[in-house]
């Protein structure tokens, strides 16, 4: 099993200041590849607290995917920290700093070479993606972080996407609960999901989501989720 | 310091299915009590997993507000991880039983039952949340965590708020990070955050974010970062 983690690095988002979005697109990215996103962290602008974020999770994952604090400000300690996470030094990379040089031509200055620096024995990708190890470094703004992902996707590997399938009932989750846990241990192969979805400030029934690689086993417990809230709505 | 920790429990917010909007509610609502939100973690419905965050989380802050996993179906399992997380047998919470008996009457059954299960020396608050040592258990759904949420604001200690101003610069931070830099160590009580923001798909400008519980400290460093700008943008 490919499997990964997130880790979004930023006051902005602990502070509330900036609704994250990433998670939610790379989880999307991630489920058409068929990886596994086993968990996400958030941390904030301190070095301590990324490194140990970035040793838990580049351990148990396959890939780490980072966002956010790869500018040139004071506040930009990504890199800095993830090289200490693999007890490695800050340098600067050649092939980023010859990029940074050429697009900024005559304009290019100390900060913005910051910007090429990176631990040793970085590999650098399209977008100015920096990877250490099993960790892909990628910006905080959303568009910038986007481009940056897809420039990265095909060096991933990947394996069958996970499929879902979605039952939606007009009947309160407590109604379904013992049919469900029921229905689950038939299916080993396919994880099913029981959500409640409110309209209008109120909790107005359950959202049934099936999850697994195998699309004949996901349509069957597809009808099978169908024909328990059928034969439940019939029994109101 | 009052610290704070939150863990999102739930599949649906890995799978990129749901967009994650608790995160930036809670922090919010933290910030406006001066408590400093350190750390957030998304994790699966799986228990070890669950366990093994109330346990890392719990020690390191002095409260914990978990959200997801506590309705009656299969895949809801918050409650027995945690009371496994601190060593303690799920118990059928006398309180909550007779308030969700009072709720239901004659509808009430076994599945509804399950919701009144808890830690072993939990504490009921209002609008029925539990509080295990010094983790607070909420809903996922946004609207029912919000009134959760609420209920238990009052109990929490607090301290000064944590204020922030901005000045928002169509200049790119590049062109700030040795002014930033040389700023930040002349004024240790406030911490200064530089967002870049875009508009219509590109990078147009910094937002420069102070933060501090002292007023008068932010209102020198907000004129201070204007100022910054102002001459910066003069120099063009």
């Amino acid at each position: 099993m490919i499997t990964a983690a997130v880790l979004l690095i930023g006051d902005e988002l602990l502070s509330g200041r900036t609704q994250d979005l990433n998670l939610n697109y790379i989880a999307n990215k991630l489920v058409e590849r068929g990886i596994v996103l086993q968990e996400c962290r958030v941390v904030p602008d301190i070095e301590e607290m990324i490194v140990e974020a970035v040793k838990a999770l580049s351990t148990k994952n396959t890939y780490v995917f980072t966002t956010g604090g790869i500018g040139s400000t004071h506040d930009d300690i990504t890199q800095a920290s993830i090289a200490k996470a693999f007890d490695k030094p800050l340098i600067t990379h050649s092939e980023a700093l010859k990029l940074l040089e050429e697009y900024y031509g005559s304009h290019i200055n100390d900060t913005r070479r910051r910007m090429a620096r990176a631990a040793e024995g970085a590999i650098l990708h399209a977008k100015m993606v920096f990877q250490i190890e099993n960790v892909f470094v990628m910006a905080g703004i959303p568009t910038v972080m986007q481009g940056m992902l897809e420039a990265i996707l095909p060096v991933l590997n990947h394996e069958d996407p996970i499929l879902s399938v979605t039952v939606k009932a007009y009947v309160f989750e407590n109604d379904l609960a013992d049919e469900l846990t029921t229905l689950q241990a038939t299916v080993p192969d396919v994880s099913i999901g029981s959500y409640p979805f409110d309209e209008e400030g109120h909790i107005k029934g359950t959202n049934l989501v099936a999850r697994s690689r195998d699309a004949k086993k996901l349509a069957i417990v597809k009808d099978q989720l169908q024909a328990l809230v059928d034969e439940k709505m019939r029994s109101f």
